[in-house]
Order: structure tokens, then C-alpha cells, then sequence
């Protein structure tokens, strides 16, 4: 069974991606193969742009770093050949998130998110992804995201 | 009276930045000089990063972006001498975004954005911002806006 990343990590209390978040998105992240995850997020409609009919573009952003930062401790986990929320735990955080926004994503229906490992090292992985809506690329990313221990998670 | 750039624009419903969005964050941006305004925002408990005590990187994101585009907006109005909201309208959207994560912001406190329109043309203006909090940069931001008619923002 294909169980979401987010649900395999204990202790994450996220806007974006914590699963017992209720005033947050509680974004699912799914391992598709060695390198990339994907996400369907299905908006609300307060969560629109200017225009009530497209989604707001922080909304936007907000489910691409959560996704990515995900798909990078997902890899990591991989690459260790343990299973996510292993002990020890591995964490990342946000270094740097890039969007550049292509076309108006419509807020009427679920849009995927779609990740792919582009490097790493011990350090970073970088983490581009395509945001699709309608077979339309509306949105890409790039997460820069940064390995952090236990403490520096905790102390952030 | 130095009113909130978002007070002066019509039919703004965004997530971000409409003042009568109820599930929004609806934050406000000020003018400040010729070419900067600065937003002050207070978080809420469950706008938090995995660390509860912490604040999202994508609520971040957001109100980057939204304050930027809101600067860019007021800018021009100012280029074209005319009050911000004034008939025709002049509309913004994100061209991209690019947030640069430096060190935790508090979600106990507000945390200021601090926006300079550090370029500008007739279709594009670029922001750049830092967030501040308890006097330390805890993120910086880069925002692309470009201008659209009034048609294209409604079609978006």
C-alpha cells in the first residue's frame, strides 16, 4: 500500500502538510518511483486569487514547498534504505522556494503537483515539480531544501 | 490618513489580501516612500511550520507575494499620478516568486515585510522585500509582477 509520506512522520504540526492540522491543507504526498513524489490538493474557494475563480498564489506555493521538502526527506530516507519515520528521524527545511506562475489554476478542480529529485548531496536536494491543472502546466517550482538535525529542527 | 493599499482596491477577493475574505489572512500593506511599502502581520497559531512554533514557509510565501504585487500596484498608480483604485483599473499578477528562507520566524510575535520596487517597465515591476522579526531578517523575497488589462486579470 502506497501510504502518503505525511502520514509516515510523527510529530509534524504544518500548515501545509501537518495530517492533524485543521485550519491547515493537510497536503498528501505519494512516492510514484525512485526519484519524484506527487500530490493532488483539491483547493476551497476561499482560497482564491484576486479573481474568486483561480487559486490564490500563495495557496500555490504553500502546497509546492510542503510537497517538495517532503519528496526530499522521502529520498533521503530511500537513499539510507530505511523506511520514512525511521529512527533517527531525517529532516529538512525550506533553504530557498522558487515559483514561477505560467497560467491561472482554476479553482473548480483538484490540480497535481507533480516532483522530481533534480540533485542532491548530504546537504541539499534540489526538488523541481510541475503544478497541473486540466493537462495544463500552470505552475513549476524549485525547493531548494536543507538537512537539519533533530536539534536545529527543534530549535527552529 | 495613510489607508491600506488593499482598502483602496475594488473586488479583490484573494486569500492573501481581500479584505472580505473571511478564511484570509487579509493583511495590509502601507506605503512608506517613493518606493517601498511594509506590511505588518501577526500569525496564527496554526499558520505553523512542522515546529509549532514556527511559521510556515508557504504563509511566508504568501504574504510575500501578496504584499509585493499590492507594492507594485500602488507604484504605478504613483508612476501614473492618479489614486491608488482609480478608474481604469491597474492590475498585477505574479509573474514569480522567490522566498529565500534564512532563519526561523517566531509565530509568538508579528513579523514585518519591508517591499522596495527595485525595477519597474511598462509590463513588468520586480520587488524585493525582507521580513523582519525582533529586528533580525528572517526571510527574503523576490516578487516579478506584471501588468495585465483589466480583460486578462478577469480571464485569470
Amino acid at each position: 500500500m502506497n501510504q502518503a509520506i505525511q502520514d509516515q512522520i510523527a510529530g509534524n504540526h504544518c500548515f501545509g502538510c501537518g495530517p492533524h492540522n485543521e485550519g491547515g491543507l493537510q497536503i498528501k504526498s505519494y512516492w510514484t518511483d525512485d526519484d519524484g513524489a506527487t500530490c493532488r490538493y483539491e483547493p476551497e474557494m476561499h482560497q482564491c486569487a484576486g479573481p474568486a475563480d483561480i487559486v490564490n498564489g500563495g495557496i500555490i506555493a504553500t502546497v509546492i514547498d510542503c510537497h517538495c521538502v517532503c519528496t526530499a526527506m522521502a529520498h533521503a530516507y530511500r537513499r539510507a534504505d530505511r523506511p520514512i519515520g525511521s529512527q533517527p528521524n531525517i529532516w529538512f527545511v525550506t533553504g530557498s522556494l522558487l515559483v514561477r506562475y505560467q497560467a491561472p489554476t482554476p479553482i473548480s478542480a483538484p490540480f497535481d503537483v507533480v516532483a522530481r529529485v533534480a540533485e542532491w548531496s548530504d546537504r541539499k536536494t534540489i526538488v523541481n515539480c510541475d503544478l497541473l491543472a486540466g493537462g495544463l502546466v500552470c505552475a513549476t517550482g524549485e525547493v531548494i531544501a536543507v538537512r537539519v538535525t533533530e536539534d536545529r529542527y527543534r530549535r527552529s
